[in-house]
């Protein structure tokens, strides 16, 4: 990979990440000490009113701007029998998604929270990843560089999720082109999968894999062969954020495998992110280990859609409440601990 | 224990418990497999509005009057140095709840939950538990009654939690009552004791079960001798939301303590509940598994004040939201799972 492959515009990107704002996060400590309850009390929601201050840069933390961004891709991969569903609802999802009828439409209306859908070709599949490349070095970039301008400035918390028949058959090959080990270990029943569909899905893998054999060594190549346009879009959404100082929430299984790629690129690249759940897919708990991610929820879901990071954005508005608007010792006259 | 106990009426009314309203659960079952997601793509959530429905008594289950209701009490065991707080802190924080500053008055309003609290006598502290009972078998009960007038008509969704320095000492004592094994194992550090604290907790909890030894078989005697106003209330609230068929949410280690003394009196006595979260304080996450009770989060929360419960009930509001109002693969134009 030299200098001139389309990646190295990403390459570049990845180099400039700002880091933590650690006076930001020593402001919220700092306030959060004189709050009316004992130190430490509200457990990890006071951690996480430091992770937004830390990456927003701001010491007084917002939560009046989240968006809740879904990425909409089709993969040549699915016509392989490797989901519950067909193709066609990939279009029909876009329509109920446009028409406030989906299950992330009722999840962000009950907690105010912004909602952008974005079709990435819908009814142009990327190519079947068993047989070649989903798409070309420079459609991947392209279709980062979409993802990146889909994040809206004064966004002050993003959500990130998708949609895509055959999608975690993509993120399974990913991971296993990431991660090694057997095809098996990463895969899961998706949208609902019998066994005969686990199979050929696990089939699928495992012929992506040999296929691409000996070009997987590049994080962004492996995107480039395996992935989809969804998953290419999120990963340049979850860059674009982290330059932007817009801390992320992540979806489930699929979505991660975005960050998956980044965090493969430059370790420190997840660290504005939160993993906003941990889904019912099988190998998801596993690569949330491998990337550091400790997931916010556990409710068993794998919708995708980003169902789990909506609702984690859900929680975070009422850890930002507490730390925002609750009084002072001094404030309220509360005794604070009795002297040892 | 006779008929002409202070308890026969407590009994009595156990025993007149509904049962959860099967045909309401599968009235949500069968709208929910219409909803344009693959069949059980929400996990939890599903179960947890199948849950509000048995347990209304309505197939099209509601959150529009959720309250949660905050029992403070004042217990004669603080004075052993068994808190990090001073007991002044009572009504200290029972000013801030009126005032709007405490944690669970900004959770309340970032979620829309009606909030009421009840002060339970706070300027008279119940007994020391290790010299004499915490209050008569007939205040017990008169207190429980209280909780149960607490819980106001037309609550669709009732958060249970409470205040009151040295009430963590007590809940030990009372599960240690309960269940038996070292006191040592019950006790934990509640609002940030150090390693002394923890020392005089556990003699506490050893000398009040030396003391009443011998009149520790019935969980309502256990209760009068062992507990406080907060828990002797809570545990009237809890049994008087299920005769009137409104699902509870449980808030953390002390709340629970209520929940287990109705649990042992009547294994089902907690078929209505939901725990909301498993706190860091130790023994807690033993005490759910004990009642079959799976909590909905895991924050590290150890503020007490029903901040736990309000949470959860915040995240029901999303379950809600997605069951009442996507739309069905009908009203969609969506198609279905694809035949086998």
């Amino acid at each position: 990979m030299t200098d001139e492959s389309p990646f190295a515009d990403i390459r570049g990107l990845l180099a400039t990440m700002p880091g933590p704002d650690r006076e930001a996060a020593a402001m919220v400590r700092a306030r959060d000490a004189t709050l009316t309850k004992p130190a430490g009390a509200l457990g990890r929601l006071e951690h996480l009113v430091e992770w937004l201050a830390a990456w927003q840069g701001k010491g007084q933390p917002g939560l009046d701007r989240p968006l809740v961004c879904v990425f909409a891709g089709s993969h040549g991969v699915a016509a392989r029998g490797v989901s519950a569903y067909p193709p066609e609802v990939n279009r029909q999802m876009l329509d109920n998604f446009a028409a406030g009828g989906a299950a992330i439409n009722q999840i962000c209306a009950a907690y105010g929270l912004g909602f952008k859908v974005f079709d990435l070709a819908i009814d142009l599949p990327t190519g079947d990843i068993c047989t070649g490349p989903a798409f070309s070095e420079k459609d991947c970039v392209a279709t980062m560089a979409f993802g990146m301008e889909a994040v809206a400035a004064g966004t002050d918390c993003l959500g990130v999720g998708e949609m895509g028949i055959g999608n975690t058959t993509i993120a399974a090959a990913i991971y296993a082109a990431l991660y090694g080990s057997e095809a098996a270990q990463w895969v899961g029943r998706g949208t609902g999968l019998d066994e005969a569909g686990i199979g050929r899905k696990v089939a699928a893998v495992e012929a992506a894999l040999a296929h691409h054999a000996g070009h997987l060594d590049d994080p962004l190549e492996i995107l480039a062969r395996l992935g989809g346009r969804e998953v290419a879009a999120m990963a340049g959404a979850i860059l674009a954020a982290r330059l932007q100082r817009i801390p992320v929430v992540l979806d489930g299984y699929v979505a991660t495998a975005a960050a998956a790629v980044l965090h493969a690129l430059d370790p420190s690249a997840l660290d504005h992110c939160l993993a906003g759940h941990v889904s019912a897919e099988g190998a998801h708990a596993e690569v949330l280990e491998r990337l550091g991610l400790v997931p916010l929820l556990a409710l068993g879901l794998r919708l995708g859609e980003a169902s789990g990071a909506a609702l984690a954005i859900g929680l975070l508005k009422g850890a930002l409440a507490c730390h925002r608007d609750m009084a002072t010792f001094a404030q309220a006259g509360v005794s604070g601990p009795s002297a040892a």
